[in-house]
């Protein structure tokens, strides 16, 4: 088996082209600060998680004790109850909220679900999928949900189980929906059969190492969680972590033959190496490194922001965010940067790799 | 960012026991004839594939080039209309199931959905998250769909839409359902309205170099193909490419503000490296590969059919298949092996690297 010269050349090419792009990006929450080149041995063998990570099974060549470990580190600082979470690594965030939102319906098949109009794109594609019964919910300007209209929504479907859909940073501006509050509104409504998912794929790992606290996790009222791992904390495929109540769990899983495991998972075959580059990640930063990355992402972000702001670009942030918006500027700033936009505005997103250099020739740009 | 000597040293564990399970295994459908450490270089860069393979977007660290190529490679061996074909890389073969089934209910949203009694279990799992009404139709001994329990039962529902989910390789047996028998029986019973989905999970790579032909593709009736990348070709990730009609697919989609393109897909993330690894492998192979390799894998099903019937062991095969059947064995065969078994019966897999040898070992611990 060998590859033509042409097409040797090409993928040399491609290679050198797309560590170019990755250089340059500034819009998206990607993280860039990994290395998995200590991996290269593990590109030979044919790694697939299928099914449960908690149960065992007849095909042996995965990766699922690394998994566990990921997803009870990921339980741990989610505040999860010590022997109440599941969850696996999913293929990224999206698969997450499928999966809260699944868990959801299964457990109260009449319910209405609630979500912010700031809500990712792919939630509305998965509630289609599902074909859960849905309300748009208002925004703030900051993007966080109208706790007001929230409460005026529910009010009207009292007589249904709530599903609220919390984001846990907005995709265009990081805002977080305040769980407890909406926690408040469910019961001061008395609606008892209730159920909140956070999507909390950029802020799962920033979240926990904010201070003042954000109200997000499993003991602020959370049922699920979903977190990207390829924002987070970098992996070179996409991948994320969904963290859920084992006995909501229990209730919906189903016993497989064919692979003498219970078949809890969204897929049939799943990735075995993002879970070793999450468990390498952990292992390796620690708490402490974490707790690094997202201080030195917040510096960048305020830095940003002030020197957008001394270039008369009204650029704002939410608290603690480590998104910096500002109105949309010309387009080939935008496709040099790969700046993603919506509504009128776009946004940097610091990760924990960029540099203040990086940010000063962004902002050059947009000055001149 | 360093790792303790300690977890260094149970990840190098980890490797060569990973190494020595997959060099064990004969039961599962997986190449093992693949080395990927060619693109070591890629695991720095956050490949993401989001959105469309087909649309532009902002984002641009991605190998939707080689996606493209990938799903126009394997449009071309399903004998799709030049210009009418849509596609992209998927997770595994299940996804790419859960595709043609959405596009199918989006379609044909009052349909009744049929399928066999040996298809895989994460189409039940599919459906349900779907919500689609669906009929389980009975089997025949080889594993093959029963066509006049089928045409039964759309007899059942002729007011209703049929949707029909056609094995191409079921799991246990290999069995293939005969795309233009179910067709005849659709056209018998005069059901206009109608879909049928092939699942060549295993059989996608096989099929199209079989003789004589297995009708299962476009020009045979089908509206849309799933196929497994790491069973067929081999890839350490796991991953499929599910092809469907370009007309079908434009239907559901939907325009999307925040990355700019059209987004199709199920998934929101996307993996951007198994593109390349099944962009790689079928360079490197070429058709006259493919073929070469669907060969050896037949003769050495062959052979390991021959040598379990010399021991008295009933094995079988359907029709060119590379799944070799019989009852199921003791625990420490199956074990060892990592042989999938169910209802009684278990199975080898004869991808393309299993040597001769093997089978030899294999059929020795059996006789004893």
């Amino acid at each position: 088996m060998s590859l033509a010269a042409v097409d040797q050349k090409r993928l040399q090419d491609f290679l050198l082209n797309i560590r170019n792009k990755t250089d340059q990006f500034l819009g998206y929450p990607v993280s860039k600060d990994f290395d998995f080149q200590p991996f290269a041995d593990f590109l030979d063998l044919p790694l697939n998680n299928l099914g449960d990570p908690f149960v065992e099974s007849t095909w042996k060549v995965d990766s699922r004790q690394y998994e566990r470990e990921v997803v009870a580190f990921m339980a741990d600082l989610f505040r999860a109850e010590k022997d109440n979470f599941w969850g696996y690594v999913t293929n990224g965030g999206s698969e997450g909220n499928l999966y809260g939102l699944y868990l959801a319906r299964e457990l109260y098949p009449k319910a209405m679900v609630y979500y912010s109009q700031d809500t990712h794109y792919s939630v509305k594609k998965n509630l289609h999928l599902l074909g859960m019964e849905n309300i748009m919910i208002k925004s703030q300007p900051n993007g966080e949900i109208n706790y007001n209209d929230l409460h005026g929504a529910i009010k009207m479907h009292r007589n249904r189980p709530a599903i609220v859909f919390a984001n846990i940073g907005t995709t265009m501006t990081e805002a977080k929906d305040d769980v407890r509050l909406i926690l408040e509104i469910l019961e001061d409504l008395v609606v008892t059969e209730k159920y909140i998912h956070a999507d909390a794929a950029l802020c799962g790992g920033l979240a926990p190492f904010i201070s003042p606290r954000i109200p997000f996790d499993f003991q602020d009222g959370v049922d699920s969680i979903s977190v990207s791992g390829h924002k987070s904390f970098g992996s070179p495929i996409p991948c994320g972590i969904v963290v859920a109540k084992k006995n909501n769990v229990e209730k919906i899983s189903r016993s497989i033959d064919y692979i003498g495991t219970l078949d809890t998972t969204i897929s049939g075959s799943r990735n075995g190496h993002t879970p070793l580059f999450l468990w390498y990640k952990i292992k390796s930063l620690g708490k402490k490194g974490m707790q690094k990355r997202v201080d030195s992402s917040l510096a960048i972000a305020q830095y940003a922001e002030q020197k957008l702001l001394e270039i008369d670009i009204p650029a704002w942030r939410n608290d603690n965010a480590i998104t910096v918006v500002f109105p949309q500027v010309e387009a080939w700033i935008k496709e040099k940067y790969q700046l993603a936009s919506a509504n009128g505005i776009t946004h940097l997103v610091l990760m924990p790799s960029i540099k203040k250099s990086q940010i000063d020739s962004f902002v050059l740009d947009v000055s001149r």
